[in-house]
């Protein structure tokens, strides 16, 4: 007689007897009912676009925060627990920071983005900096070192995978059957955030506006776009 | 055979199969309990007002303390656990002190929300600051700073909004749809007062008194207004 | 299907899918299982009166103390678990003593309260000094500082009220009752301690001497009333 | 649907929704099991009487301490399991000490009983000196100091109170009522012995005997009768 | 409905609802699996006699260590488990050190037991010497010191009492019924080697041999009987 | 009556009846259903080939990194979860840095591989480093040092052993006893390439391309094979 | 209703109603399943032989150690998992070292081995060096020191016994009858190398061949026999 499946959640980090491990495939699911967020990588950089659900008209759709800074040349979108999301993120700009403190250059990508799996993978052990479940949030990372432009996709069980492309959150099943018929390698940063903001458009069930939607580049800088900016962009579509 | 949802709750911190944290969402409960408190921003500043649950006339009505100051430019409302708003803003003052002594300048009101947000996310952890569960507390944060009035609403979850205006406890789906009917950004700090007011007074009740509703304004600093100031707003009603 | 009511309390701070704290809950119980104590506060300052549940005629009745002092100016009465209510007075008075030793003066009545509920709160975290479970025990605490006579009452929440009269344990509900009935902001204290023994009179099951009841007063400064003032008091109803 | 009693058990330090202790009441199981002691304060001193059960005439009976010193002015007697008293009596023998070190003069007698019952309140706490479950023992606490003679009774929930004359133990109940009887304030110590030693008498099976008895006085120093002075008192009864 | 007794082992130190202990209680079933052991003390000083049981022609017999030496003036025989005996064995010799080390002198006997006892009383409690289970072994402690000859027989509650004879072990109770029958207290050494392995040779279901028995003394000196030795008392049954 | 199989789970480090330890078997399912990967050992030096799965054709083929460099002369193709391959490759780059810097020359491969291992062994254990899992990664290590090329293989159970060929993953079946067929001690590297590459395209379901295996060697330094020497292999098929 | 025996190994150190460990009796369990190893003690030095389990024609026979170095002076034969035996060698050469580098002298074979059975007898406790189940291990300790030649039998409960000759593993059984039948004190070594060799031949399902079998001696230093001395002893038989 074996155990059903779901009573193996009960240890937080513990094999099935198929050889998975279910909290972190719980966790996924947290990712999958959150908003959709796009990544698009060009040679002149970066573009990053995620959904923004304004819940309630009161809410200032600024402090909706789904793009975040980590350093100057490196940004993430995310899609989950927008908590945990912002405990990665700040462990990442502490990462970055010392980095930079220590070495006197900016840290890679790559290296930023294992340093966030690092945290991601521990969960369960009890230590300070770990968290007790897994953290529920996919995150897609951009960012430009002395490799050029990069995308990085990060998923709770702390894997990473360099993409050219990637959506996350609930459309991401169609988001990147879209992206896969539309990206190719010569894209530019203009084209790339078109097709960026035509998908997310696909996958939201509003219209698109500056309130519902933000975008940022790394290009090779981070810069998030002020409403006018998507505006201007939206208005190309 | 799934198991049903109560028994995910037995882990503190633990995804359900449907990527949900089930504690999270009894806190949140817990609030649903608690008495409504509102928040009004206006270019002048930032208008709280709460409804204070008087259960006995032997109590002090100035020690059910529904609205506390954090430090000089910003304060907040609670509903839900009042030992456990006690813990967090017992925290926040301490953070925005060291940051004043640190720095020789105020905290940033949204620092200061995400000072009192990673320490609501922590919580089953163990370490010495944290809890073993979710605080049960929603707060509404005002405050003045460089970037001028702001108000913000944080969750058990730890996740934390901006917003224009926000009720939260046990009447705060009525309270929520009328400030979305009455609110607009060009509201004077005065009419943000009334509305505040004439909202509560219909989710609760009793008729309001200066013994039952605790009103606070950041503007830009902060205080509590004495029984004459509320007493003067609500016969403006 | 959902658990019981009875299936939270194993997990010792855990919320229920309601929002509640059952072990907390099941602590109150414990409270009404206790002996009663009332205190009322006057403008000359504040009057507490338990009732001492002697179970034998060996045992000597001042040694079962249900009012303790915490400092000169603050004294508390219990109902609860009296173990209990000696680590949380234990405490406190390190409280106040460290607090006169840093600043030179006295610690203000509700920092104290302060102090007590903070213990009370962080239960079943495992750290040095909180218990694994709440702590049993109501208190009545009675002071006096720059603010004049105060009167607090606690719950094994750690959640805190100012009064101006309150009864807690077995017999509090009626004792309540008939404190709203009788007190006014202008009682002496002289008729303060009449109500207080009165009321006592009434919810327990024998005569009243001064080997089943404890008086003390804060009035300035903490004082517990000999067998003889007891009789005093006893001798004008 | 109810869980029944014996469910709570499991957590060592829980209450039941009665507001109930069980692990505790579960500890005073294990006293009412254990031999019988018996304390009679009198004006000159404490007189400590114990039932010895030599189940076999192979063990030394002075060897079977239910009678221990803790300080000049100090002695204990105990029913319950014997390791445990011996813990609790170590621990009281090094407060005794520290505070004759520190302080240059004896420590109270209540002091001493405070300290001890603060020992047993923490169980199931997991610090290092604290028992991962109650104390299996009650004591009888006789002492001499500025305040003359006193005796103290403790259980395992941590509690005490100062008692004229107590019985623990599998006799207590029958002890108690006899001590009701007897004790009067002017009882000179050698009545006390007399009274102990044939309450004694009644509860046990056997012949009482210098073999199956021990006593003790604080008076206002501790001594241990020898088996001549046991002999001594027997035979005036 | 009471929980069937079984059901309280899982806490390893809880008390069940009639106040018992049960994993003490299964480790004492544990020495009842053990080889037997038998301690006598006489004037001259005090013998240990145990059975080896040799599963195998193979073993070494001396390897078989059922006796051991604590210090120069100490030696205690076993039953149980092996390996947890020489823990406690090991412990004690430290503290025997240690007290020779700090005050010049040898430790007591009964201080000795006392160290011993308070490490199995211990159990369960996670800190670094103690064991996560009771020790599973019984002891006859036998010593020599300022007092005279002394046998200490001490069981896996951590509680110790001191005996004229005892045996222990799988044979332990028709051994300690012919123990009472031959024991006096005028009997010499050579007696008690005789009374001791003859006792033994009663229990043991083969022929006595140097090889399956061990014999010590200490008198004043612990000492371990050669094969000669040994044959030399079998030879005088 | 046994339990079943799959309830020995729970504890993630126990002995089930018969003497296994299931969490360790069940991390080697995991291992089962990873991609698969391939090492050959000749006297010129060490072949590793592993199959890259590419989820989507928006991945960068070169981030999915399955052979890794540890030291100049040492690398790993892994299969498995690739977080946990990537904690245990970092800590024995760590290892193998602290060696060189320590005493100035290379670390073997052998202590490398025991290294490696004894981290795995440790899991559940709850210190800083260990996992609360098993690692669910097996490896394949090819090193060279001063005993000329070896191969290593390592499960969760943190065992290993040296090889002259080994498969690990999903194909592993097939694909160890083509080798067993294929291996002889005199292949060149050049025919060890062509073999491992041969048998990698049996056991995958596509065609093979630099984009879907990667091959690295050690001879004796560390070398991953660009796209077009990977390329040159297989055009070698 | 008692519980069945298999409840009772959820609790990794805890004793069964009748007094059993059961983690240690599975552990014990694990030795069953594993190879065969012989010891043979004689008056010139001692052999170990091996059965070596080579479960794929391409892994390095050389790198299936079950026989490790300890000192100069001992070596060991290990039957169960091999990489708990790694941690207990390792732990003991970390204590051999030790003592050569405090004391300049070797450490005796018995003390090495009281130092292995001490980690071994601590599983289940939390702390840093031991593990948190039975080390599932049995091992022929040979040594040689003062004493002259000494073979030591360890099992996983940390017990030990010296023994003239000992067989372990899943063929023990049979072996311990071959060699109680063949085994005297007068063997010469290489009867003894003979002797278990034999043995191992009966037990072995395969032809013994120098790729199958490892032997070693202590005598009086320790040495692994090369392939050829393995041939050579094979050819006497």
């Amino acid at each position: 007689m074996f155990l059903t499946r779901t009573e193996y959640d009960r240890g937080v980090n513990t094999f099935s007897p198929e050889g998975r491990l279910f909290q972190v495939e719980y966790a996924i699911e947290a990712i999958k009912l959150g908003s959709t967020a796009i990544g698009v990588k060009t040679k002149e950089g970066v573009v990053l676009a995620v959904e923004k659900r304004i819940t309630s008209p009161l809410l200032e759709p600024s402090s909706v925060e789904k793009i975040m800074e980590i350093d100057d040349h490196i940004g993430c979108a995310m899609s989950g627990l927008i908590a945990d999301a912002r405990t990665l993120v700040e462990h990442a700009r502490v990462e970055t920071q010392n980095h930079r403190f220590s070495y006197g250059e900016p840290m890679t990508v790559e290296s930023t983005t294992q340093a966030l799996c690092d945290l991601a993978l521990r969960f369960g052990e009890g230590d300070e900096e770990s968290m007790s479940r897994p953290f529920g949030v996919s995150l897609l990372i951009a960012g430009h070192d002395e490799n050029g432009p990069s995308l990085y996709y990060t998923d709770p069980s702390g894997t990473f995978w360099q993409c050219n492309a990637k959506a996350i959150g609930s459309g991401s099943e169609g988001a990147d059957s879209s992206l896969q018929e539309q990206f190719n390698k010569d894209l530019s940063l203009s084209e790339a955030e078109t097709i960026a903001v035509s998908i997310l458009k696909q996958v939201m069930e509003e219209k698109v506006t500056p309130n519902n939607v933000d975008i940022a580049k790394v290009a090779p800088a981070y810069h998030l776009y002020t409403p006018e900016e998507v505006e201007a962009v939206i208005s190309r579509l």
